[in-house]
């Protein structure tokens, strides 16, 4: 049996959220106590007052001596001194002066301290020669938080600085809520474990490895993980075990409705499935379930897919088994550099590389499939469009931002020679088209067009390379973003890299610089205008090129 | 003797980083392989290339047919199926296609997938209505990434994201940097240890608490810590113990330059101190020495110029000694709603409260020291201003931000009745002037103002509280943000929080609302105007009003 998910029916991935949860009622899985030093990145099951005022007295900010402010300028008496960490109830008569530890109480009455390099001394005379200013070096009782204040709520994720705020009012434990135990299972006849050596027809499986990283670095405990078999019955047997001893469990692949896809099959013959499909690119195929009363969640085999559901869903779902106060990503707002369009019916994620001009943020969104864990994991962010919609080149865009990377950049034609110079640039060597919009919107150090891309163009050196061709039958051609795909008719397959044409020797007509294939016949030359934004670029490049 | 730390002659964290990086040539501590799948949060000691092409063949990214495009729309002969995982080496003729899975192998000559569901099947022969287009439903060979291409960068690093795409590429084992052992020592007299009775004048040790989580948070192991008394010889004997063992120790404590600040003597009779003081704020009585040339650090004891350290100063040394590629923290553009004002002479660090609005950040400053973990811990970022520096209100600043807080906002006036009924708000209880700022800016859901400091407001509820004083002498006052503050003359303290006022009763002259006090002759009455954003808090206050 073969059902379809028709993209039309399917929910978005909030709807389904909202109909899981309705469903299964998630909750909190138990409390428990613990130091203060095991308490970072736990999610504390209460609200935390504090127990006292902070600071608990009024204390000097300085070494100095205390007085009254009125008082100043002036010579005052010395009457005592009061050290750090030492109890003292004084009070100061007219024009006494009492001396202070930075840290040490300071007598009721005084009304400022001044610093004992603003000072002279004679005998117990203290010469003071500025006028101070009310409060001037003292730190009230209770002037950083008073007694009662909320320092710590139930739902939130405790920080060093938390931590640091309750060791500073004097609260040692902590309750926090336990951590869901999560299992994970992957299937699939094609996968092979990382590390041995790949067969033809095969990938290596990545699932399991990201999703053990992603979960245990958001705080959950991946009790297990294992891989089966495309074989029913295994899974069968896997996931009931898995169940013994889980909160939840996580399977990849066989997800779909095709007639191998076992894990849904498994899955409605143990529990219920609740949603099946997602409005959602990539992910769509995804199961939210129940087995036994615990949540089982099926995630698509393609590795961006779990990724995306693990990050827009598993990760909210599992907030409210840790108790979590769910805390979206952070997102940046940034221009777009090119056009996107989003699937007709689905929510669509898109990877992004992001550039910083003027403190302004720039994002180039990249052609991408779902299977891309290298693009993906190679942008600096993603952004997500609504069904059917089309962002315009220039607009602004929301991007859920991974990280910042401040590396000088190289952006356009792939030339090897070049390329294997710049150890220190960030790469983006995706052709013309992606170069020209880097020029346009004054990013990128080193940015190579290609003239049979864009004639036009002029830079700071050019470089010719003599293209090649090599061997008979189909052609191989390049994405429509590299200038040698402008050379290049009815292809039968199209390269994103020019450096994989080198896989079709001997196989196809293969249409190359001859930086990247050795040997063919030469039909053309291409220049590549190379433009480059500071001088220190510039010295590399020339001394390269003489 | 008592030494002092002239601002004028100090340096900044970034000088004295330089310098300290110059006499001490911190290096990464060695390298050693580790599983991908403990990988996470490491650091790679090395640059890896893919080793394969990803995908390592060109598959279908659906389950349907392998055609050549051209052909469509057309009639086609089924000539055999490709499962997943499965090698076979078909070329397909003319008006041929071959069934294939999602992620199966196509035949080297197809240019395209038909998708089972926009096909019919008669016997052998597969109808096809749609024209495909060149490439559709096929991931290329290497379309992701070709062979060679970097995925992982010494100094990187490592998240799950990379885990999956090492993975992917077939890599189970990466080198990564050792841990940087650190070892932590606090001093002070005056500090409790959290969890035991306070004594008077003295206040709880929250330093080594912070640098322990933070540290760790950081990927670092912290290999233990003790506190000592003010003690010459027992901080002696307890660094050079810790020397031993740690690669890097850093104190607390002790660091200025008077005669009871031991640390300072130790390390210069042990070592050698590199730089002493900084032009920095909070932190100035940094050190940064090296003992047995191993790097030692001296923190001042206050907990918010440890935690200003740590960030600016420490974490950057630390992330050579990891080996570390350094990324700073993120930042956000946000308006400025209220004037900031650097210390004279020293890079000054103030702790900001944000608030979005229309996807806009504003920044609200808050009076600050350095002991105010409570303040630093609540606040969501922090902003630099350089020495000298004035801001005004409107202007544009860089944020480094700590967290997003999205609760619903009360900001204003302390009015304890109110604010215990409102769970769910982040409180902000500050006085008048934030809450002003928050109307100019539109921010804030329930914003309390009262007529004592701006009497022209007007506002959805009003509540009219009593002002009763109570007791004789020493007037307590509160601090200039408070409307409250308007009806003290020369007051003997001035509070933050009107309810701190309760620790003075019976010891002077208190003011303050008989919500916050039960008696005291009335005085006057103040009224509290409130605005509130939303009807749900509307109606939630009208059910408490009522």
């Amino acid at each position: 049996m073969r059902a379809i998910l028709d993209d039309k029916n399917l929910l978005s991935a909030e709807e389904a959220l909202k109909i899981y949860i309705n469903s299964t009622l998630p909750r909190p899985l138990g409390e428990e106590e613990v130091d203060i030093l095991n308490a970072l990145n736990r999610v504390s099951a209460e609200d935390i007052l504090s127990p006292i005022d902070l600071p608990p007295f009024s204390r000097s900010t300085v070494d100095g001596y205390a007085v009254r402010d009125s008082e100043t300028p002036g010579e005052f008496k010395l009457i005592g001194k009061i050290s750090i960490g030492e109890y003292k109830e004084v009070r100061i008569k007219e024009k006494e002066a009492v001396e202070v530890d930075t840290g040490a109480i300071i007598p009721d009455n005084a009304s400022a301290v001044v610093k004992v390099e603003e000072t002279e001394k004679n005998g117990d005379i203290i010469v003071v020669k500025k006028k101070m200013r009310f409060g001037e070096n003292i730190g009230w009782l209770g002037s950083d938080i008073p007694r009662g204040f909320e320092i710590l709520r139930k739902g939130e994720i405790i920080t060093p600085e938390k931590i640091a705020l309750l060791a500073a009012v004097g609260i040692r434990k902590v309750k926090v809520f336990k951590k869901p135990k999560i299992f994970i299972i992957t299937t699939g006849d094609e996968l092979i474990e990382p590390g041995l050596p790949l067969a033809k027809g095969k990938i290596y499986e990545s699932n399991s490895f990201y999703l053990y990283a992603k979960l245990m670095s958001e705080g959950y405990d991946v009790i297990g993980y294992t891989h089966v078999k495309d074989d029913k019955s295994a899974i069968k047997s896997e996931l009931e075990k898995a169940l013994q001893k889980a909160d939840i469990v996580i399977l990849t692949g066989g997800t779909s409705a095709g007639e191998k896809d076992y894990v849904h099959q498994v899955i409605r013959e143990l529990g219920k499935i609740i949603v099946h499909g997602l409005k959602f690119k990539p992910g769509k195929p995804t199961i939210l379930a129940t087995v036994n009363n615990k949540p089982v969640i099926g995630l698509p085999g393609n590795i961006v897919s779990t990724i995306m559901i693990t990050e827009r869903v598993i990760i909210k779902y599992l907030s409210i088994l840790a108790g979590k106060e769910f805390a979206d990503q952070y997102q940046v707002k940034a221009t777009l550099m090119n056009d996107v369009k989003a699937d007709k019916n689905r929510y669509t994620y898109v990877p992004v590389y992001l550039f910083i001009k003027n403190d302004k943020y720039y994002a180039l969104s990249v052609p991408f499939d779902s299977y891309m864990i290298g693009t993906f994991a190679s942008a600096d962010g993603y952004i997500g469009l609504e069904p059917g919609k089309e962002l315009k080149e220039g607009e602004e865009v929301l991007v859920y931002i991974k990280r910042i990377d401040l590396r000088p950049v190289y952006i356009g034609e792939e030339e090897p020679t070049i390329l294997k110079e710049l150890k220190e640039f960030r790469k983006i060597p995706l052709g013309s088209f992606p170069a020209l919009k880097a020029l346009k919107y004054g990013i990128g150090d080193i940015v190579v067009i290609s003239k049979l891309y864009e004639s036009s163009v002029a830079g700071d050196f050019t470089f010719t390379r003599k293209i090649l061709q090599n061997g008979e039958g189909d052609k191989i051609g390049y994405h429509e973003w590299i200038g040698l795909s402008k050379l290049i008719d009815s292809p039968s397959i199209r390269l994103r890299y020019i450096s994989l044409s080198v896989n079709f020797l001997g196989r196809a007509t293969v249409i190359a610089p001859a930086t990247v294939i050795n040997e063919g016949k030469e039909i053309t030359k291409e220049e590549l205008v190379i433009i480059v934004s500071k001088n220190e670029y510039k010295s590399k490049l020339k001394t390269f090129f003489e």
